[in-house]
């Protein structure tokens, strides 16, 4: 039987982060995979649908080229090439996280991961043990009882990106991330979308003024949008798909070939041997402490299956922690608090902290200020004028309580505002760390400015 | 005669900003220009520059569309209609200017300014009076004795940005940020490009690294460069130009249909009445203290005519401490050492603090990280791979001394460090400051990792 210090569970951004980091640290470590490294996130997440919204994206330039001086004929995409492109891209990571596992010495163990009591993991009836195991085998599309999934008509995001055929008509059920970044990728490759929300508002996490941007723009280009709406019922007896829409107004059988279901996640915490161990589970996801032990000793969970938001660099964050604690580093717990979100539709949404009703609704004293793309000389040159900066403060202590951005390149912008908040800054500090010109990072200067009604542009 | 308590002299981004600002703050302010609003800058600068750019960036997606999954037949570009778009552009943020002036209750001044003793300003022969006079009146192309601009033929970038014809052949002299933006310009547009370059790098304020990734980008890309070259001698009797150029290797002629001449720039303190009022200027620069007041009480200079960067964002932070500090407001001296730079070709090159050899000149302990784009999962999903983040932090004091970025989108990720370095962070707290994947910022944290020997992803 194979003696290590770590065995990780899951190969995921959680899994592969924390193994690499332990073997660093010194730990004999392996890691566990029943199926890609990488995980979801490279395979079927993150990675390969950025690729699809890449090719989305330099389709609109093609689509209005003449906006910017030039000329084509044609433009058209091969939406075969367009998923290749996305699963080449997701194979080559991959691969470099197989690489990435042998440069570390990190011993990969194919298969399915079973935990057993006295610290021992069995894959496909082989035992392993170890002084530490961590689990970090992550989630999967959730299913609601009314939409159940086919993985024909009614599918989740892992056949949403490697459709063989480009659906002419599908229904996206929620309008999360996963659901606008393929609502927006299917309506710009031309397929007729619609969109159905649950709650009043699309991307109903982020600030109430970036879903109102967002439903703006997204209904300007064409995709239709249901709010406070339920699917209630599917038929897939047909040639294609029919959903009765519960909405105030009644109900209504919308017609399609798919519907792609992304209604969030179900964690992957069945039949991976919990309950023979004894770890302590509560609505879906494994308990931790601060440094991510489960109730019993030498076993650690990370990412998606435990509490706090499901994203790939909280899970990376979290493993790199749980693993410098184990080394005896001293370190701090994580401030879920100050997580950014992203979402890559066009326009971008990227936030970190408090929404303004959050900030409302619990009673502080704030300071609000925006600034509007549409005000900068940069997005004016770039032609992305649409979206905005706002941040919030706290009026009394000038603390930055937080900030949503939706626009061209906020992703990579909000990057600011975590290490800002992370450092504990004032705004007037934000606004006096001189940001180049002409650039679209200017708007979170003025943004900040104009919460302190020192804004230079509006 | 008009009195005020502010009179600017020079809309550019230092003017107009002060201006405003100062408004803000309660001066009845005047604002003087010769042209149009909003000065170089707008008209003739950083926004029209960065249309045109725009306008290339696109135009390479339609050429490499194929490689998005996507078709087009015909890609072409309408010169005319490109260099119309970027006037369009200058002149609606021009309009943008004038309508905050406006909004400000700031008056313009039409006219060419000449300060005058006793705290007066001759406008074409008319007279005002103020308690402070703000001198922004700028820089233009700096003009090489060996290298006479003659307009037509040997150009500088105001003419560079609205040729009515595309070159076939250019020779652009000076690789700073003017001359390879143009460079990558009208390479892209299919102009065949020389770079002449004095020093043995391009781009040569930058790191050492920054200018080597700019190079081989250039060269793949089709642009001839010539380095430690000088252009000694330029005939422009012919058809075209022919320009002598000495290498090591001895001269060589070219021969081109224009000569961009962007070889830095000469302010403009002539003619302004600089020497009846007694105003000092030492080296074409006008000397002010800590807050931009010259040696004459009263009057004041701000952005590109005093020492310092001249950069649209340096002068308008300038103008803005100046009268906040003429408002009695508790102001701090601008901290020189992290001011941004940002240069738009493809890829693009953001900067702030020391380069590596500057850090090891001063006899600086160092540690050193980078972090290529070749291993962001994000670069690759957008087919951005090119370049790096390379920071550079004190061993002893954890100091991030500097921050080097070469690729896609880094005028935008640039803000992080300014703001990291303006509070004071070490390279642990950008570490633990949890980036969101998958994004090209992920870099920074990546590389203040590989500083620390922490990094995951290589």
């Amino acid at each position: 039987m194979s003696k290590y210090d770590i065995i990780v569970l899951g190969s995921g951004p959680g899994g592969y982060v924390t193994a690499i980091r332990a073997s660093q640290l010194g730990f004999k470590t392996a890691i566990v995979e029943k199926e890609n490294l990488g995980g979801v996130c490279l395979n079927w997440g993150c990675i390969p649908t950025k690729a699809l919204l890449k090719s989305a994206q330099v389709f609109e330039y093609l689509k209005h080229a003449e906006d910017y001086g030039l000329k084509v004929k044609d433009a058209a995409h091969d939406f075969d090439a367009v998923v290749n492109r996305s699963r080449g891209v997701a194979d080559g990571m991959s691969k470099g996280v197989q690489f990435l596992m042998k440069k570390n010495k990190i011993d990969v163990i194919d298969g399915y991961g079973k935990i057993k009591p006295g610290k021992k993991v069995d894959v496909d009836g082989k035992e392993y043990s170890a002084d530490n195991i961590i689990i970090a085998t992550g989630a999967r599309s959730r299913e609601l009882p009314s939409l159940p999934q086919d993985g024909e008509k009614v599918i989740g995001y892992r056949q949403a990106m490697s459709l063989k055929k480009q659906p002419k008509k599908m229904i996206v059920v929620g309008s999360g991330a996963i659901g606008v970044e393929f609502a927006y990728f299917y309506n710009s490759m031309g397929t007729d979308v619609t969109i159905v929300e649950y709650l009043p508002n699309i991307v109903p996490v982020e600030d109430e003024d970036v879903s109102k941007q967002l439903e703006r723009s997204f209904k300007k280009s064409g995709i239709n949008i249901m709010t406070s709406a339920e699917v209630t019922k599917v038929d897939t007896s047909g040639k294609g798909v029919k959903a009765t829409v519960k909405t105030s107004k009644g109900e209504e059988v919308l017609e399609a070939d798919i519907i792609l279901s992304a209604v969030g996640i179900k964690t992957n915490i069945e039949n991976i041997g919990l309950e023979d161990v004894g770890i302590v589970v509560d609505r879906d996801k494994i308990i931790v402490n601060d440094f991510y032990q489960t109730n019993i000793p030498g076993y650690y969970a990370i990412g998606d299956v435990t509490p706090g938001p499901a994203l790939a660099h909280v899970a990376s964050a979290e493993g790199i922690l749980c693993v410098e604690k184990l080394a005896g580093m001293h370190v701090e717990a994580i401030d879920y608090g100050n997580i950014p979100g992203c979402t890559y539709c066009t326009p971008e949404i990227a936030s970190v902290g408090l929404t303004e009703k959050q900030a409302k609704d619990k009673g502080l004293d704030i300071k609000v200020g925006k600034f509007p793309f549409s005000a900068s000389g940069k997005a004016s040159a770039g032609g992305n004028k649409e979206g905005f900066v706002k941040v919030i403060f706290d009026a009394k202590y000038g603390e930055w309580l937080g900030c949503h951005m939706i626009g061209a390149g906020v992703t990579d912008m909000i990057a600011e505002a975590v290490l800002g908040r992370k450092l504990e800054t004032t705004g007037h500090e934000v606004l006096k760390a001189i940001h180049p010109h002409p650039t679209m990072s200017e708007a979170v200067m003025e943004a900040v400015a104009a919460a302190y009604d020192e804004v230079i542009h509006i």
